[in-house]
Order: C-alpha cells, then structure tokens, then sequence
C-alpha cells in the first residue's frame, strides 16, 4: 500500500534532498498526509521543498487548520501563487474556513478571472451543485471539427479538472450535448462535433441540493456532471471525487441524526466542547419528552408498588420495543436516504413493515408471556396475559411509528432524519407505558385481584 | 430532469414505432426503470424493440427476477448474445443471483475466452477486489510508442469499460505504471510509452476487501484503480462507478447494523420474511441479554416496592443513559467506517469522549436530581441525590462503552459494527440500574429510611 510507503520513506527530516525528491514524486494526499503530522514549526520547511505544481496538488489536500498556519508562515507570493492555481471548488472551500480580513487580502491578489470566478462560486448557497463544481472544464462551440477540436484543447491548460468530456454549447452558450473524449480517438478529424455528440445530455442546476447531484451521477454512472443556470447556459461541472466525498457526508449526518447527534456533521475526533453542543440537544430533549410521558406514568405509582413484577417487566418492554421501532425507522431513512423508496412507496412499505410484524408481535408476544409467568410470584402471574398482548401491540405501533414518521417529514419536504431513534423510543414508551398500565389497573379493580 | 422525461415520453405503450425511437435514444437506466415497472408479460416486447447495444446496456441494469425473467422468455440467441456482450463484473453479479441450472446452460453457450473470464472472477470470494473487478481494460508493453499504443487502442474494442486510463505491462504481465489518455492529447505520437506514464502506480490485490478498495480510490481521487494477483500480474481494474455502489452499500450495512438489523443489508422493500429473519435476531438478542440482566434487578423487587418514585425515574435513567451509549457508539462506528479513526487513535478519542463526558453527565446529573425532587413524594426526596449521582456515573459509563467496544473488536480485525445499538443500551441498563438500586438499598437500610 502506498500510504505505507509514504510514511516509512519520508522519517528523516535531516536528508533534506531525499526528502526533496520523495516529496516530490509522492502522491499529493500522502504528502499533505505527511506534512500535517509534523510539528508545527516543520510544516513550512517541508512545503517549501515541493515545485510549484506539486505544492497546489498538496495544499488542495491539507486540512483547514494547516493551510491557515500555511498562509500566515509562506511568502505572499507564494501563497498567492497557489491559491490561483487551486481548482476554483477547493479554493472556495478553503475561503469558506479563512477569517475574512484573510480573504480579502487573497481576493485582491487574485487574477481577475480567478477572483471573479471565486466570487461566482460562493455566492451559492452551501450544499447546492454552484457550490460544489467546479468552472474548469472543456466548453466546444458546435460547428467545430473533431480535430479543431483536439487542437483547441492541446491549446488550452492542461490542468483541466476534467477533459474525459468535451460539453458543446451554442451560441448563447446553452448547453447542447457532450462529448467523450474517447469518442475523438474513434473518429476521423474532419467529422463535425455536433455529429459525434449525443443528444442525451443529464445535468442539473446551480440550486440543486448536492444530495440530488450525487443520486444523478451514481443513478447515470457519470464521472462529470454539467451545470447550467437558470438559462440553461453552462456553468460548471461536477466531478465524481467530489461526490464520492458528498455520498459519504450524507451517511454519515443520516446515521448521526439517527443517533441524536443534531446535525449529524461531528467529527470523529472533534473538539469536546463540539461534541456537547451536538450531543446536548437530544438528551434535554429525550429528558423533555419522558417528563411528558412521565405525567401520563405518575399516576400510576400506586399500580406499580401493588404489583412489583412490573418493574422488572417494564424495561424489557422499554428495551424491546425500542429496538423495534429504531430498526423500523432506520431501514426507512436509510431507504429515503438512497432513493431506494419515496414518499409515493409509503402504503407498500407500511404494507411490509406491518406484515412482518405481526410475525414480530406474534414471536415478542408469546416470549413475554413466558418470561413474566417464570418473573411472577403466582399471585402476579395474570400479568403474564397483559404484558404478552401489550407487547404484541407495541410492537405493531412501533413499526407504524418508524416507518410513518419518516414518510410524512419527508413528504413534507423536510428531513426524515429529523425523527432520531431517542424521539420514537421515548414516544414508545410512553405508548406502551400507559396502555400497559391503565389495562393493569383496569384489571385489578374489576376483577379485584389485589 | 431526465428521469422524468422518460416516464412521461414512453407511456404510450400502443405506438410501438414511437416507443422504439425512445426506448433506444433514452439513457439506459432510464430504459431499465421502464421496462421493470411494466406489467410482466409486456416486458419482453419492449426489451425485443431494443437494439443490440442498447439491449445489453440495459440488461445490466435490470433488477435480478426482471433478467430472470427475461432470459426464460427471450430466444437463446438473443440471450447468448446479451449475456455475451455484458461487461465481465455485471455478468458475474448476474450469474451469482441465477438458478445453477441456469448459470450452467448459458456458460456452455459463451464464447471460450469469456467463460473463462467469469470462471476467474467468480472465483474470488466475495466482498474482495477480484469479485468486483472488471477484465475490461487497456494494456499496452512498455516499448510502445504513443502513436502506437493510439493505434492499438482504436483496433480494440470500443467498449472498454474505461480508456481513460491504459495500463503498462512489463513482458511477464507485471503492472509497471499508468498513463492516462488525456497524457496522449499533450505528447507527440513518436515519445515512447515509459516515458510519460508516472511511477505512482496505486495498485490493489484481488483479495483486498471492497472496503478498502473503496478507501484507497477516495483517498487518491481515482477513476479506476488496477487490481494485480499475488505475482503482481495486472489481472483487472475496479471503476468508480461500482466504488460508489460500494460505498453507500457499507454506509446502508454500518447504519443498519447499528440498529439491530443483522447483516444489515435488508432492503427497504424486501419481503416481510427477509424482514423478519433480519430483525428477530437481535430482538431476541435483547430480550436475552435482559433475562441475564433482569437476575441481576430482580432481587431489589422489594426496594422498588418500597419508593414507588423510582418506577416513574427509572425508564428516565434508561432512555438518557442509552441514548448517551448510542451516541458515542455511533459516532465511533462511523468513524471507523470512513477511516477517520483507527485503534490507534483508542486514547484520544476516550479523552475527547471523556471530557465531553463529564460535562453531559455533569448537566444530565444535575437535571436528573431537580426532576426527582419535583417527583418525588417529601418522604422519598433522598433518592434525589443517589439518582443524579448514578446518573452522572452512568453517562461516564456510556461513553466509556460506546468508544472502546467498537476500537476493540476492530483492533482484533472484527467487524466493530457488531456492537448494535441494542446490545449497548441493555448492557447499559443493567448497569445503572444495579448501581442505582444497590445504592438505594444501601441507603434504606444504613438509614432506616423506611
């Protein structure tokens, strides 16, 4: 593996060329890799080492906190001379993260087209496709031949984030189809782009969400995605390194909200003080809501200190139906989450989920029964009957509940995430609870058993 | 969008004339939603108004009971042929989901070099490199010329998974190095091959598993990474389009897992008995892991009895607890998942954990001790300060939990995904409410507080 190399290669700092030349010839990740693990004050002289071409790649790599430092501790021609080179996505990224009075003095050195195309780049809202592309791209007027064509690009830099496609546009600049590269290597040079070009061309819009960006690509296996404005003129193009990167954010805030972590963005290794302000909200409101539940529980002190099996019995209720509800909602979210089902599948989901439950509440029904008559001290073992067929109904409304709640926020075009597994469980409870208690006291003042 | 243009231009199911033009212009995944959502007996005849490129292009595309379905209802002929044409690693997938009489029948009809294509792919075990690699690629001798390798390329087939990339060989089929076609476009056709590829061959073996397949070509921003065999023969390439399936598929696993859907590879709209064998495992699982738990509790049966308040702060304590647990687990699991922690990072991520820990068990401790108060009957407000105290104890717990149990199973290379959500809040449960109510008996007896 190359990222093992890259760290036994690069140990000794005192062998500056040694280091010169590894540095040079390594793969930009595995350099910014290297640079950042050095102490502080080291990271300069390392980068100092790295050609102008390479020194971009690296930078482009490095993560926040370290480009800073990086800015501050380089000459300003040097600085300036990388972030012009930056693909105008990172180089929006990386200005997203800088301190403003930092910016602006980056800003004014920039070329013109260079700080106008920056400029373009972030006056999109965050996580829409504006954001996101990038404006490196091959652009070809349709009346071109394929070989003015090739001359053109072998003309323009080589840097191009992308040249696998050629995107043609008319006169006003509109989109009007694209090219593959290797298509040029399959056809003679006089023919005409517009004959080779297909006419399906798949694109979205500046303002589309990046989620939508990422289902269109994997949906169409593109490895570019064009970008056009509200008059169809081309903007940008959408890479697939950038998705791959997108797709892994978005599981990651699903599976994190799932967890009651709001936002669902924490960083594994995070700052503390992060981690609460993410954390907090969820357990106050798990908190908030059980003191809801609670008022609708209280009442029933009396039932519960009549009957002590209950207290054994309740949390494996608790515990039980929680799981089913979470497993529920998860496969849900998860389902929206990828595109495997929308709101329209809402009846045939429900449809499975209550389906299969049954065969839960079936299986989790009778396992209670038997595990509250061993519980039971024999005047207690009524309860058995009870707890058995309220688990079987909790569970019915625990798949209900997860698969439901979803479908509705998303239907409601907010996000199904919204619901995390604390929310369902506590409001499981809290249903299991009191039907569970209020059939309890029920029996024991009708049938007098106590 | 695209997606909607075919849904409304192919609706006209009586002009078959029409339906053609569209059904061979439109994109192929399009193509394959449509005919999946017809009526089954119509599937054939739109899938025969296909011509035969767009015939298999769409074919691969195509759920596995749809290309069941399609290969007992097509001619032999036409079957061959698609099954043929289609790229080695679809095929494989495909044979894979068939009925071995099936599988048998067809690799008796393919060509012998393709028969044996599948053979080898199949053969590796799935999950790994070799399974999802595809044979299709471009190599070329080391020797060659530009001009010669452009000339070699344009004789071979046009539908090379990707030409984006060729690949150098050395005579023993070693992998030398890549070169990227765009590095074609920008050199003279008499430069020799070896000179412009790069010697940053980033390379993976037929038996590294997807996960890392799909690390490797995020980390270097590939878009189709070589796979060699033990002797560092080039035997296939992975693309990025099957890394990006990969990728959300161990997202879907990871989240699943964590809620207790074993494997964690339910669909959403599977059938309600794939359901049900993927969700009672773990539901057992609780209820197991709560018998164990409840032979610890069952014994304070009378304490409970004794200060009925507790039924009421109980599930309080487990919903908070829990969802605390579920947090850092996931967190943990997550970053384990997108490689943005090891084992090795064991300690400080405890140390975040814990730092953050002491402030949420200080904020949670402290409201847990208000709520009692204002629950608690007067002559029951002492189990106040032992239920904050516990709770602030099992918050500490919690984290603890949720950190190490995932970086230990992954530091004995076990899946740290394991550990689901369920088996952490149970465990927890047990926990706290053992210290609680030993704490609680303590304290009556000690006091004779009642």
């Amino acid at each position: 593996m190359l990222v093992q190399d890259v760290r036994n290669s690069v140990i000794d700092v005192a062998d500056l060329n040694q280091l010169k030349w590894d540095l040079n010839r390594l793969q930009p990740v595995d350099v910014g890799e290297y640079i950042t693990q050095l102490p502080s004050k080291q990271r300069a002289i390392a980068f100092r080492l790295l050609n102008k071409h390479q020194a971009t790649d690296v930078f482009e790599y490095l993560p926040p906190e370290v480009q800073e430092e990086l800015i501050n501790s380089l000459h300003d021609v040097q600085v300036v001379q990388i972030v012009e080179n930056m693909s105008p996505d990172d180089r929006a990224e990386l200005f997203d993260e800088l301190p403003a009075k930092v910016v602006r003095r980056l800003l004014q050195q920039l070329s013109p087209e260079q700080r106008q195309v920056t400029a373009t780049i972030l006056g999109y809202p965050e996580g829409t496709a504006g954001r996101v592309m990038t404006t490196e791209y091959v652009r070809l007027r349709e009346g071109l031949t394929v070989g003015e064509a090739l001359s053109k690009i072998r003309r323009q830099d080589e840097d191009k984030e992308t040249i696998y496609y050629a995107y043609v546009t008319d006169d006003n600049r509109k989109l009007v189809s694209v090219v593959s590269l290797r298509q040029f290597l399959f056809t003679f040079p006089d023919v005409l782009i517009r004959d080779i070009a297909g006419d399906r061309v798949v694109k979205v819009k500046t303002e589309t969400p990046q989620e939508e960006v990422a289902r269109v690509m994997k949906r169409y296996d593109l490895i570019a995605l064009p970008v056009v404005d509200r008059e169809d003129r081309l903007v940008g193009i959408i890479t697939i390194d950038d998705v791959v990167d997108i797709i892994e954010e978005e599981a990651t805030e699903d599976i994190q909200k799932l967890a009651g972590v709001s936002g669902g963005d924490e960083a594994t290794l995070s700052s503390p003080l992060v981690t609460l302000k993410k954390r907090l909200p969820w357990l106050f409101g798990v908190m908030l809501l059980y003191i809801g539940a609670s008022s609708a529980i209280a009442p029933f002190q009396s039932t519960i200190s009549m009957v002590p099996v209950l207290a054994v019995i309740m949390p494996l209720f608790s515990n039980t139906g929680g799981t089913v509800g979470i497993q529920a909602l998860t496969v849900t979210i998860r389902g929206l989450g990828v595109g495997e089902v929308t709101p329209k599948d809402t009846l045939k989901l429900l449809r499975k989920e209550l389906t299969a439950g049954l065969g839960t509440a079936l299986a989790l029904g009778l396992t209670m029964i038997c595990l509250s008559l061993i519980w039971a001290p024999p005047e207690e073992r009524w309860v058995s009957l009870i707890a058995g067929t309220v688990m079987a109904i909790n569970t019915l409304v625990a798949v209900t509940l997860g698969t439901l709640l979803p479908m509705v926020l998303k239907r409601l075009k907010l996000d199904p995430a919204l619901v995390s597994g604390p929310l369902v469980t506590t409001m499981l409870d809290a249903i299991g609870f009191v039907i569970f208690l209020t059939l309890i006291s029920t029996a024991l003042r009708l049938f007098h058993l106590k």
